[in-house]
């Protein structure tokens, strides 16, 4: 098993993990860009954004519902934050597993891409 | 009704429009960042991603699913796309009416945030 989000599924990396259920779960980026940078995975192996189905995409309801439970948890609720899931090569996608960033506690750049 | 994104909705303003059905809209950005700028909205009127309740967040996985497909139909689906949605001020949340981006057609940053 050679994904880093496959292995801290499993338990085989460690992770600062805020949330789990069946389905996803939640930790703290290793290398945060912003106070707040939570990164919200399926723990099923789902390579990218693009690789779901019409009706897999709730999936992505759930990580939004976590990343505003988490949100509020964080105390940025109010101020704001950002949801992004990038997807692919041109996306900026790094990890080939499909993950949802939850970035807040300073103003944020405009500039989204 | 002062919501640009409401007018939008209610057709008192034009707009590029891709998709829509009962409870949400896709349409062209009109100050794009990217070849590709499709906003996804809710026809509804709300402010942000933070005043959707629990069992509303399921509407961010529609939208998603909707991206999706735009992101197939725009041929930027295997190349590569970002997903954003900002919340609030600190998120950088330009229109309050939440809104998810849908951008892509060129290599993205990898700034998020």
């Amino acid at each position: 098993m050679e994904c880093v989000f496959c292995r801290i599924v499993a338990g085989e990396l460690p992770s600062d993990t805020l949330y789990q259920d069946e389905q996803i779960m939640a930790f703290r980026d290793i290398n945060p860009l912003a106070p707040t940078h939570v990164l919200i995975i399926p723990k099923r192996h789902i390579n990218s954004l693009a690789d779901l189905s019409d009706d897999e995409t709730q999936i992505i309801g759930h990580m939004a519902e976590v990343a505003n439970r988490l949100a509020r948890q964080e105390g940025i609720a109010r101020k704001g934050y950002r949801l992004v899931v990038s997807s692919g090569e041109d996306g900026g996608q790094v990890v080939p597993h499909l993950h949802m960033h939850l970035l807040g506690g300073r103003r944020l750049s405009d500039r989204l891409c």
